[in-house]
Parts: C-alpha cells; sequence; structure tokens
C-alpha cells in the first residue's frame, strides 16, 4: 500500500432525532488517508520511525535530519536510498555530528533535572545555521490572505479525504512553489524542506511557508532551519512557537482566514 | 509559565481588497496556548520529551507509559513525581519491561529491512491486555451525535485559545467522564488514560473515547490498550486507525459532524 488514498467501505449513518434511537445509514466508498510507519536510518542505523502518508520519503528523511541539525546541504548527503518501500536510509558524507547522537537517545541533553521556561528553548532548539532576522523580504496582507485559497485549491487529495494536512512553499508575491501533504502536519514539513535541501535550495530566504494547521514550536523549528523568514498558520501558533519566533526575528503568522490574519512576531515586514 | 494559556500582543490585520496593498491593523492582547517540553524519565533515567500544555502531566507521564505497554495498572508505579516543573519521573515497581528498552531505542524493532503492509501494524503496535471486541457495548447514533457538542461545551480554554486539541471519556448513554486539553492530541489521550490508570479504572469497558481532531494509528492503539471499545473522531481517520481498530474489534466513528457519521468499524455497536 504505497498510495497517498486507500478505499474503504464505510457505513453513513444519520442519528435520529434524539427522542427516537432509530438511524438511517447508508454503505458507501470512503477515501481514506494513507498512513505508515516510515524507518529513517543513518549510515545503516535505525534512527527513528515516523507515522507518514507514502510518497516523497527520501524527501522526508533528508527534511527530518536536516531539521535536527544532522545535515545541511546536497554535499552532506553521500547516499540516499529506500532500502523498503517503508524504510529510508541516508548515508552521511562526513562523520555523524553529535546531534544525531542526541536524537538517537531520544532525550533531552539535560545536565541537570531542568528543562524550564526561557531555558527549555535553549535546550530543545536547533541551532540554525541562517539568521533569518536580516531577511529584507516585505510579504503584503493581501497575498497572504491568499495565501490559504491558493494552498486549498491545489489540495487535491485533501479534498477527497479530509484527512491530510499541507504545507505550502511560496515566494513573496503569492506563487506557490511546492505542495506537500501528509497525515502528519511536521512531515509535510520535512517532505518541503528535504526537497530544497536537496535541490541545493537552502536558505529559502524571501519565501513564505504556509501550514494548513496550527504553528507549534517545531513547525517554527523546522522553517528556522530553512531559512525561511515568513511562517503562516491558519490556525493558532503555540507559545513557545511565537517565544522561538521572536527570539530568531522570524514573522509568524496566525489564524489567516478570509481577509484577516493575527500578526504574533516580525509585522514589519508586513507593509501597511 | 506553568499554565494552560499565556496572554501576548498580537496585531489583526484586515487585508486591503487586492488592489490595495494597505492593510487596517489593530493591536490587541491574544490568547495563546501554552506548549513546554516535557521529560518524561523512568526510574530517574530520561525516556522521551513531548511538547506539551503544561497541566496533568503526571497523568500525562503515566498515560504515556501505558500506551507504551511499560506500566498497566497502579501497582506498577512505584511512585511518580515531578522532579522539576517539565521533568516527570515514574518508578516502575517490578524491572523495567522490554516494552521501555524498545522505546528508549526509539525505533522499531525489525530484524530485517522491512516494515510494510500488514506487517507495520505488527512491528509497531503494542500487544494491548484487554481484548476490547468482545465488548458488548451499545452506543446510539443519537448520543454519538451528541458528543462533540457535549465536549465543547465543556472546553473552555479551547474557546479562548482556538489551540488545543480536546479527548473526552464518556459513557455509553453520552455522559461526559474526564475532558484532557492539550497542544498534542496525543498528550490529552495520554493524560486522560494516565489518569484512569492511576484511578484504577483500566480497562475502560463500555466507555467512548472522542477525540476532537482526526484519528490516527497512535490514538486508536492509546484507547485499544486502554480497553476502551469505543472511538469517535470528529475528523477523518487513517488507513492504519481503521486497519487497527477492525483487527482489534474496535469500533471507529469518524467525521462526526452534526447528525451524521462515518462508521468504518465495529457498526453492530450502534443499534439500528
Amino acid at each position: 500500500m504505497t498510495g497517498r488514498t486507500a478505499r474503504r467501505r464505510v457505513l453513513r449513518v444519520q442519528a435520529g432525532d434524539g427522542t427516537v434511537a432509530g438511524a438511517a445509514s447508508d454503505p458507501r466508498a470512503d477515501l481514506l488517508a494513507v498512513e505508515e510507519p516510515l524507518e529513517i536510518r543513518l549510515n545503516g542505523t535505525p534512527l527513528t520511525v515516523t507515522m507518514r502518508t507514502p510518497g516523497d520519503d527520501l524527501d522526508l528523511a533528508a527534511g527530518f535530519l536536516a531539521a535536527e541539525g544532522v545535515v545541511a546541504e546536497p554535499g552532506d548527503i553521500a547516499g540516499i536510498r529506500m532500502c523498503d518501500e517503508n524504510v529510508a536510509d541516508v548515508t552521511l558524507a562526513g562523520p555523524v555530528p553529535a546531534a544525531a547522537e542526541g536524537l538517537r537517545r531520544n532525550f533531552l541533553t539535560t545536565s541537570a533535572c531542568g528543562v524550564c521556561g526561557k531555558d527549555s528553548i535553549d535546550t530543545i532548539r536547533v541551532r540554525a545555521r541562517y539568521d533569518v532576522s536580516a531577511d529584507p523580504v516585505q510579504v503584503s496582507p493581501a497575498v497572504l490572505a491568499s495565501l490559504p485559497v491558493r494552498l486549498r485549491e491545489a489540495q487535491r487529495v485533501f479534498a477527497s479525504t479530509g484527512g491530510l494536512h499541507a504545507a505550502g512553499l511560496f515566494r513573496a508575491d503569492g506563487t506557490l512553489l511546492t505542495l506537500r501533504e501528509d497525515v502528519g502536519r511536521h512531515n509535510a514539513v520535512d517532505k518541503l524542506i528535504g526537497r530544497a535541501l536537496r535541490d541545493g535550495h537552502l536558505p529559502l530566504a524571501g519565501h513564505v511557508l504556509l501550514v494548513s494547521g496550527r504553528a507549534s514550536f517545531e513547525l517554527a523549528q523546522k522553517a528556522l532551519v530553512a531559512g525561511i523568514p515568513v511562517l503562516a498558520a491558519v490556525s493558532a501558533p503555540s507559545s513557545l512557537a511565537v517565544e522561538l519566533a521572536e527570539e530568531s526575528g522570524m514573522t509568524l503568522v496566525g489564524f489567516l482566514r478570509g481577509t484577516t490574519m493575527n500578526v504574533y512576531t516580525g509585522a514589519d515586514r508586513l507593509p501597511g
């Protein structure tokens, strides 16, 4: 099962009016978003497993490693291949960086019993090699407001399953460059950034990343590592996403719906 | 910052009509859902980190360990405490089970290069100790249709931030027993199940778990480990969630909106 959607019989049920327990039901076929585990290996050794929608798996592996600070440019990757339909293996050109060791241990490198408040960002964040704070890009509110519509129009799969998150990479004029979808929104972003990395397009200066759901710390960090100066989300950002965006000089826009939006940080990139 | 919400200044921007680049803007205060890392330790050794909304952290730690097959009843936990505001430490009563070792390695225990199709479920699923397929509970479509409304009514925080996922545990007659919210929906479910475990209420036979978003494999697995026979989701399930539900004899309902719903598996629990 390597497609992005799977057909499945489903019973469509209409509840009674509350006073009657009965229900009308109607069997029909329904399209589901496919979810399968992808094991990512580094130099042949299992590193992590992510539940993802199959497709663009090599980009996903590259993007995941980029977000974790393990690779940063095409030359860091000596080889990348699927060694099975659900296993991607990345061979590094150089030695395995410390970041990968931390990842393998799957826990924070805390010296004491304490990850809290301001410190927690420092502990969990990956050092980004690009400084987005100096990015002079300007994006008009009218362009920002148009992005969700453009993303949805490009999302054929989303329309049919309702089960996929989307991430879109846009130019500042609103041109959609890349769209990726996945049952996991972090995977959609990894696929998009992994593709850019493999094409030698990092940093993505002057670009806008739009995500179809909420903006978490993790997504803000992925954008930052890729050098993206503007992150926009259809729904709410988390507190830590806003803190990271502020610290890094990234523009963070949330609740991008209709013609309105909330600008949490970096409002100077939106001409008034 | 240990609250569930944080107040933050935000610029509310209204885009121009497309021909004009200008925008009206309005600074205001906005409530954000707090996101902070929680490190879960097992017998004092760091096991994993999850990005969560603070609150019910001991339940979260217990529920996470339950979902991973490390603990199953109150007696399995000799001690559980916060050793810092973002660090929970669980001391086991007995030896550390193999499941925790697999978790610590953070990858699948695959003997060969292959996690695919039907096999992938066997590889990633946690052995559940309860058989939900024999659960005789019946839940009327009218009750199911009422659950999202009951959940939203109980979700004060959701209403104010728009940034929190919710999970609700219901009796078959629609009574809401427990509600948990989090920036991560898996955390909301872990908090709910961890509370039940610590109270000695597992298995949750005859109960319904409602999640505010989509139903992934991971959520179906958590429900299964807790012995919950009916999982309902406001949005779409993934292919693997449906496969797991079918294999285990769990009832899986998706797109629970208004008076209609899609029943993917176990329709015999809904009286017609």
